[in-house]
């Protein structure tokens, strides 16, 4: 199982939401709130291409990597108000308790991604896929398909579980089966059309399913 | 017609949904922010219930006061970064210059809308109704009545504009039409679901399509 990070392990995408607003209002760009909410996850990249596209205005390189450097400083302030999400350290160490190997695959760099994977108490030897590691974030299937080549497992048996329609689009372009959470913000009808298999509230509520998805401990193999 | 504030006029929602979190992590209570997200909109009395509900915790009068204080001083630190929605006051005008009467019909009460409807440069005489003027914040039909009431029309000619599931509750309760924008960060099914005639992205969407709703310059009155 390979989970993203941000709205699906940890409740972090409002926060990231706003640093954003702040960056960028910094540098006189004035973009709605949640055309912002609807882009977290996406590979920097592609959103600031987004931005060039619905603001009409030229992004220099120079701007682009200022505005990440703000968004950065802006997340930090606001990464002491970062939960895990309900049932998110339970899930985890039941798919360790069950024999179910995972990953962690996000569109972040290690810098932000950090804390916020060290708040989930994940054990050593979990592989930890960051936009450090790939040539391109979601929605591509790098991040995916590292995490994939890690835990030594075909493609076909992999699970993604993220909250945006960015991990569904690329959990289907890596040829794994899509769980969507709402704990992101997204609503069931976006993450669906997206390609979700099934979509649940938060990592407490996959936790209470995880027969619906086909996960059962070792010992039931013959099941 | 008949607009809703938060997030259908200003870009607000995002800032009050980080300030119900800080208000209630201050107090003790963990909430993911996207079921904090989902109950913005609705009148304070059932945002606690629902709390009451999700949280699993008695709240007295006390604590609950303290909250809706505290939310209102976090919003204020915030007040600062909120905009009005792209198209907002050009809508507006163009209502005004084809002689079509609006009013604003808020949840939150005028200590806090205020500053918000300061930014719309709304003209001296637009019904402005705040949830100190009613028994009864969406979604009940409260707020609508009463500015159907000042507006002096009946509830079958009025629309109601708003970005959430209970401003299309409360429309429905009221009898006028429901239509959504999507710049208070819902899905156009959730939307639709709830009653939504039509789902716009933004003001600026509406804006380019009053004649899909039917609002028609009264020198054209005769088509």
């Amino acid at each position: 199982m390979i989970f993203d990070l941000d709205g699906t392990l940890v409740d972090s995408v409002y926060q990231h939401v706003l640093a954003w607003h702040e960056a960028l209002q910094e540098a006189g760009i004035e973009l709605s709130v949640w055309r912002i909410h609807r882009r977290i996850g996406m590979s920097g990249g592609l959103f600031t291409r987004a931005l060039l596209r619905e603001t009409g205005r030229e992004l220099d390189r120079a701007l682009l990597a200022r505005l990440q450097e703000r968004h950065t400083a802006a997340y930090k302030t606001r990464v002491g108000e970062v939960r895990p999400l309900p049932g998110a350290r339970r899930l985890l160490a039941r798919l360790s308790e069950l024999g179910c190997a995972y990953a962690i695959a996000t569109s972040g760099r290690i810098e932000s991604a950090g804390p916020a994977i060290a708040k989930l108490g994940v054990p050593d030897g979990v592989p930890i896929v960051t936009r450090d590691l790939v040539p391109h974030a979601k929605p591509d299937p790098d991040l995916f398909l590292e995490a994939v080549r890690q835990l030594g497992c075909a493609v076909e048996d992999a699970f993604v579980v993220g909250d945006s329609v960015w991990d569904m689009l690329a959990a289907r372009r890596a040829r794994t089966l899509g769980i969507g959470v709402l704990s992101g913000g997204y609503g069931t009808d976006e993450l669906e059309q997206a390609g979700a298999y099934r979509v649940y509230e938060d990592p407490a509520d996959l936790l209470a399913h995880l027969d619906e998805i086909g996960v059962r401990a070792e010992r039931d193999d013959q099941d």
